[in-house]
């Protein structure tokens, strides 16, 4: 932009900005470029986080720090380089991996912070949702909407590792979230190998008469693993006989919903599965808002803003918002993600550039 | 009501009535009472209909009308007994037994009129919808919305029947319907265990990424009953875990459901399955609008109206608007339902009365 | 259609259809081209009442016919020529025209039924909608939503008239009406020459904080000529100045809507209020669903179903659905129109056809 | 809370920490107090700015500042003290006083921020919306949804202020913004009374047929002071007269609507406008999301977090998430308010408390 706004400096200036200041005021006409940009420039950067870094270090916290009431979680955030230190993986979202060792309980707790958990690896943790058990295995998208009450325990002699997703910079920044302690223990240690919520809503096309009334967030704690490779399978199996299924050649994907609505799981956070076919690559594209991915299995590589990073099993990267991406499979890949979609769309910020189209 | 604005029969109102009629006009004052009654009183009658007769009259259809373009369904209407011996089982319903023989094809076309089948024996046949051949077995709830092309054809020796459902009354009598004939054959005679709707669309909680765009209509072709029986066993097992569950005491029920958007399968017609433990009763109710059930499994009674009927397989029968009705059920007792409370909900005529609540 | 499915006459097909008859059924297959048309096919025809033969007869039965509880109201219906005598002017509304004479009340009931009153000329009546006194003059359009007491009084010397509209056929067919008396009087013959309604709610653009619910129906219980005729004079003056405001050339229209939603007034019914100017000729549309239209000023024809029939002032047509219809204005035509769209809407049955585009 | 998670200073911990550093992480247990409050603790404070300061530094601004492309507004934000003196009234919104001299003109842009004006006093501007021509007089609500192009010209010999209100700090924290200029200059210099958006969408309870796709903010462009007044007026008159018309007693008040869906005027943006009567005292009352009031009229007071400002024309406060407030009316007092409420509604992250309750 030119400097048509932009005055001689003279005393008589000085005295104006000096009043602006003693007054709690800001023009404008100095910062508009910054504040209002052509398009949307993050602050936040695209970073990748290598699993082979994230493990060991969590599991040093397991030895290290002990899990309880006040820290509450051994869960370390994701810092966005761009973020100045703060565990914002994006100015929207959080994302952590949480480590659980052996016979070890994290108490129990609410808050309207709207959260998720995604199992890369192992299992034998339950995860006890308002008092319903839940079951985390490899694979499994597993939802503590706001204000459930939730804990963990691990019931193994093996550590467990997982990552959390949490709508926490958005409610930080925009001062909506309040928290509750609960129980320091779970209230319930059974083991079940399905949920309650499970038992009653995942059952397809099919809808309890006991649960007509259309919940803010989906009624399911566990969208397990053998749903969703199922659903991707399917979507490729039917591709290859000829048929639309997948979203673009060679990739298959689901999102996770909240089913008394068809809409996305919680209402700030957007949770997909991703599955490209050996050799496929994707689109480039910009989108509006922030997305997170997890490789779940097999090899390949991610160009962010023009720059490519191999990534692999466990492999963790942000791509912020307007930022181009595309993703390359050298085996079959496959991917979680989430991203705060929910946000942009609820609000009509929406928009997608998709580059030679 | 009184007689208050029933003047005198003079030669004066004679002449007025006449120029009425001239003129194509009815006044309000002589029919109010029955035009806009207290209540709704139904010209449909609380009817039910036995398996047991049904099916041999559809059978000996099977011997003696060949199935063909033209009259394009070998199936038998149920007629309201208050209806004037058309056949609507209410005035928004239609509900048929389809007969189909051995290696018959009932040819394809497709209307606005909204249409499912339900099994409550039998296997053999496919229904080929949009070009997408749908199995159809036991239990099985099967959906053909409107504007859909579809046929079926029998592959097996053995013939099978069915029931239809249809919104062909309201559509009649609101004038909404248009048909179009399509192929004599069906367009694929595959018999795939699954539908390509269901590949693509019955995974609990998933959303493939191809179809984000909600639909009128459910896009799931065949709700199989391996799913419905286990959603209803799961309530039952939850009750007796002393969880919340079940509608009411001994009572599961699941509706069926379009999973773009939660809500019912489609536009006109809601589809339910009811699941009674032995012994239990249900309260009495009053409902606007029609509905009608088909006992899928057990022995039991239904009390329509005041009076009691015995029930068992196969047998359908439906209850006009506000009648009052519940539910005895002898042995377990498994119930498909159907109703026009969509049209009901969406026009905000519902009420329901629970007597003694 | 062909008569493939037709069978041969015999003994044993004469015993089937016998058997059908004893079991309350009917079978499709002699009937499907009656009962499910290519197209719209409706019972009920394109029919044109005048004013010139309406209000005389009204006047009459003014004389004749004292008005009162049990007749409810001196409403003299629009019977359908294709309806069999029925009062219905289509197969779901009802059109009557209305008459109070000097001095006399309409008692208080309420009905699920939901109505509206034209007023085409004349003044002088106040309508009690739950309590609130609605002044109706010339070009007003009212609301009577379902189940709302109300009740009229005339409080001049001078008889008045008007037309209802309701969805009395509809609310009969589907047995979805309740009725319940009020008071034998209105309960407030305040004449304020605003209701408390309209001081609430007829604001443009504003809310009032204490109405945020949102409601089924309308909250405003008149939309005044003098807002009516602004609207479309302005639209008519933006067109001339070049800018978008009409919904063709030289045809000016507005809808009535319920201010909570931005949708129709009521859940079953449709009102709008349509201007062309001299010459304008519309284009030639098919709609599924059924139309009324009264000329309130001007000059000029409707084609229906090929045939045109002069109109004038005070003149109802009714279109069934799916009969080509277009309108011509000799002088500055003016005309209200209802429908039942929101019933076809709602359930998804609209289709509209324009000749040549 | 407790230091259950704070290990022991130890080398190992120092080197795990400094670990996450090295690999942009950042656990939770040093942090969650901060990050996941009890309630929402805004680094924002409540504060109030007095016209009687900002009007004569905008005066001065006019003198030493030009306005003109690149810097395209003389506007100065309200900087909340809590937020490091950035142009934020609160974390979602910024709020000015923008000055335009005699004869300027501030170029035309769009942006995806939405904005509105409000004015306290003067008239004289016009701002021009996609080519529509906006008068600008006292007691006017504006409004500029995202992405419309606009600009302002003063045709006086006067200058005028007024404030803007946009979601700045929203879209800037979020990455959702775009910006396009347009014309250094106003597409249209004319200065007519009424806004061709206002012509076509001002009329109480109607809608245009050429405007029936509901629109994602409201298709008004100017909200006149004569409608608010006269809303308001009639709230109090009929509560006078014993009827439920305003929101506490004698507290009238509006909310500024989309009438497409009878919602908010905008995504983001709430706008109401609050009459008190002379005496009245609102409920003490948190909220979630933050709100700006401006008084337009009277004098009173604002009681935040526990500290009573006196108030009187012009001025402007902000009360923060979740901070205790309530109004006094030492003489009939009008306030002009608006706020994130969209925002926060929309992600489901809305409570209140009302002090007492």
């Amino acid at each position: 932009m030119d400097d048509a706004m932009q005055p001689e400096d003279t005393p008589a200036l000085r005295a104006l900005y000096d009043g602006f200041t003693a007054q709690h005021l800001n023009p404008l006409w100095t910062q508009i470029g910054d504040l209002m940009p052509r398009h949307p420039r993050p602050k936040a950067v695209a970073h990748l986080w290598k699993w082979a870094d994230l493990y060991p270090l969590a599991k040093t916290s397991g030895d290290l720090v002990p899990v309880g009431r006040g820290g509450e979680r051994r869960a370390i955030g994701l810092a966005n380089p761009g973020l100045g230190g703060e565990a914002y993986v994006s100015p929207t979202l959080w994302c952590a991996i949480q480590y659980l060792g052996p016979k070890e309980t994290a108490p129990e707790h609410r808050h309207s912070q709207n959260a998720f958990r995604f199992v890369v690896e192992g299992e034998g943790v339950w995860t006890v949702v308002n008092g319903d058990p839940v079951r985390m295995s490899r694979g499994d998208f597993l939802l503590t909407p706001g204000w459930n009450f939730h804990g963990h325990h691990n019931e193994t002699d093996q550590p467990m590792a997982w990552i959390d997703g949490l709508d926490i910079p958005f409610s930080y920044m925009n001062d909506v979230g309040f928290f509750e302690f609960g129980s320091d223990r779970v209230t319930d240690y059974a083991t079940p190998r399905y949920s309650r919520g499970e038992r009653l809503w995942c059952h397809p096309g099919l809808r309890p008469l006991s649960g007509l009334q259309n919940t803010v967030s989906s009624p399911i704690g566990a969208y397990r693993w053998e749903y969703t490779d199922a659903a991707l399978t399917q979507q490729l199996l039917l591709e290859e006989e000829g048929h639309p299924a997948t979203v673009a050649q060679g990739h298959a994907a689901v999102r996770y919903i909240n089913p008394t609505t068809g809409g996305d799981v919680m209402p700030t956070i957007r949770a997909e599965f991703h599955r490209l076919r050996e050799g496929v690559e994707t689109e480039t594209r910009r989108e509006v808002g922030s997305t997170v991915f997890q490789v779940f299995e097999g090899r390949g590589a991610v160009v962010m803003g023009g720059e490519t990073h191999a990534v692999e099993k466990g492999d963790i990267f942000v791509i912020p918002s307007w930022i181009p991406w595309s993703l390359q499979a050298e085996t079959q890949l496959d991917l979680f993600r989430f991203s705060d979609a929910p946000i942009i769309e609820r609000l009509n910020f929406d928009r997608t550039l998709v580059e030679g189209a």
